[in-house]
């Protein structure tokens, strides 16, 4: 495995792998891997010769009163669990790198319209903006044939979806079903911000929506109903701060009042602390 | 040389040049092509061993008020003259095949700050941001080594090159020098909207250039005075309304006060009828 600091180092490298004909497949993370972060890479190299994983806390995804100083960084645990799986390549570029007019400041930007403002990008203005364009300055950096990214930022990964078709950017792009927990809690790098009672506390995002698909199973079809109950089940978790509970349009993200014919998908936002916990599930039915 | 109509078939021709080793130079265009668009082909051909030519009126780039309807459009004289050229492929998508959302609109846009909201982004709000966005789309789909722009268009090859920097395209952008009519005028494709007086008057336009050249070689050092000497020299022709005359940083297109070090560009706009005429020129000092 390689480690790559700079962006004219992992060019010179990829350029030498394209030449010899091997397909590049690319997983862009935040670092304190886990788990899902596991997966993706396994995923990437199930489907392409060559494995970058990306490591880099990008700050313009980051609000100013956000976590950014707190995000959970560990490069040498990270390396190591990316050389034990085999991964070919690491970039793990130092903000400087990758904004070089200053920390984290760029006078360019990709924006994915609508899908960037509804939801988490209520929350979290220019949040989408930022992931958008960090992640199209990486797919121009990396050039993959294919990348891959969790289902369990569902929202991310339809604003890249829309972005790299809207863009006609040359690169496939998978979601890959979320990892989760024993006790059924999606595997994130930020469950690692909680203290043990909220970590306990915090299967009620899965049991929530656990609860939400018994209901369609047993015949719901009304998103008010379902929505109802959802919440109604968050709240019976005191520790846990309901920010959002939505059930969108699978595809559009777009809102529906019952499930008819198109997937949905259940939305959680549920803050511990000052940690934002986030989940989602396609509902079947 | 190819014409090509759909994004799919021009993927699969210069996937198959790439793979024989082959360079690829592009030179993107709005059609009804001149000496200065056929010039840029020529840079290609020279520096590339395929060289792509696109011609594609970009509606994302025009305001509602705006002339889109009325832009000049010849698709087969362009393609006669890039044919004797032997110019390898041409890119001509319908609208429908950039923008399948319909008409010329798209959820994501490239917008590079604050270099699309001055000088002519103040007149042309949104401009900036569609040529962004367009540019982008065509380098995703032609992927080239290099590509050439006119310095004609001189605020528009500032905003390409820093979006070229900021979001680490992998393409090398050219600009070319400004090719002119026997008379001065720069070549243009807006210059056959003029009326024949319209088309005469508009030699004020190298005139007014000429002017500042000389007040710099004679020793003249202060913007402002440059500035009203051009103002002055383009008000003496009554038929052009003078929209804009600006003399900046040639790099950064940032306002400067006095000639120094660093060299200035000058910057002109001015309407002829419903023709709105531009032109560049960098002082020699």
């Amino acid at each position: 495995m390689q480690l790559i600091r700079t962006i004219a180092d992992l060019r010179t490298a990829l350029r030498a792998e394209r030449s010899a004909g091997k397909t590049v497949g690319f997983v862009p993370t935040m670092g304190y891997l886990h788990i899902g972060h596991l997966t993706l890479a396994k995923h990437s190299q199930l489907n392409c010769d060559v494995t970058v994983v990306s490591i880099f806390v990008n700050p313009t995804q980051f609000s100013p009163n956000e976590d950014l100083a707190q995000y959970p960084r560990n490069l040498p645990h990270d390396l190591k669990l990316l050389e034990e799986q085999g991964v070919d390549y690491v970039f793990a570029p130092e903000v400087d790198e990758m904004y070089p007019d200053g920390s984290g400041k760029t006078s360019t930007y990709v924006d994915v319209g609508d899908l960037s403002s509804i939801l988490m990008g209520a929350l979290r203005p220019n949040h989408f903006r930022g992931v958008a364009t960090v992640v199209s300055k990486l797919f121009n950096i990396v050039q993959p044939d294919k990348a891959f990214f969790g289902e369990k930022d569902y929202q991310q990964l339809a604003v890249i979806k829309r972005m790299v078709t809207d863009l006609n950017q040359p690169v496939e792009v998978f979601g890959v079903p979320t990892v989760r927990e024993p006790d059924g809690l999606a595997c994130s790098s930020r469950n690692s911000l909680l203290s043990a009672e909220d970590r306990a506390a915090a299967i009620i995002l899965p049991q929530a929506m656990q609860l939400a698909q018994t209901l369609v199973d047993q015949g719901e079809r009304s998103v008010s109903v379902l929505h109802q109950a959802v919440l109604d089940k968050l709240q019976q978790e005191a520790r846990g701060e309901v920010e959002a509970v939505d059930i969108r349009d699978a595809e559009t993200l777009a809102e529906t009042a019952e499930l008819l014919t198109a997937p949905a998908v259940l939305l959680l936002t549920v803050r511990f602390g000052k940690t934002r916990l986030i989940d989602q599930h396609v509902l079947r039915f």
